[in-house]
């Protein structure tokens, strides 16, 4: 199983990247997590860390795919 | 099948996009194809009239998401 991330902060552009995006991956290769950094900010840095700088973002093996733009990772802090 | 179209102009950011991205949907929903539009500018327009303004890009169900950022599609015509 590869590891998908998909950071989100509940913002429309999120909720319809994780609705028409996230889900559309391989249910066989892929495990998606999403994490809803307006609520989980704990994990901010385990974002940027990835290479996130906005959201929506996922995350898989370690690259990040910016999935068009809903708010910058620094107006979440 | 959901018919999703991936639009690139065969940059290094395109090129990581699709096989990081394009490839990791779901193939028992969905039907991918990958349109090069350096090469292939007669479909452009139907890219932009998809709502596409940059490459990469994954046009879902009439959706366009846009992945990272490689080139504007003005910079293809």
């Amino acid at each position: 199983m590869i590891k998908a991330t998909f950071y989100h902060a509940g913002c429309p552009v999120c909720v319809e990247a994780e609705q028409g995006f996230a889900t559309a991956l391989n249910p066989s290769n892929y495990q998606v997590e999403s994490v809803h950094l307006g609520n989980d900010k704990g994990r901010i840095s385990e974002a940027e860390a990835a290479g996130v700088q906005s959201v929506p973002a996922l995350v898989i093996d370690d690259t990040p795919y910016h999935i068009n733009f809903g708010a910058s990772i620094n107006d979440l802090k």
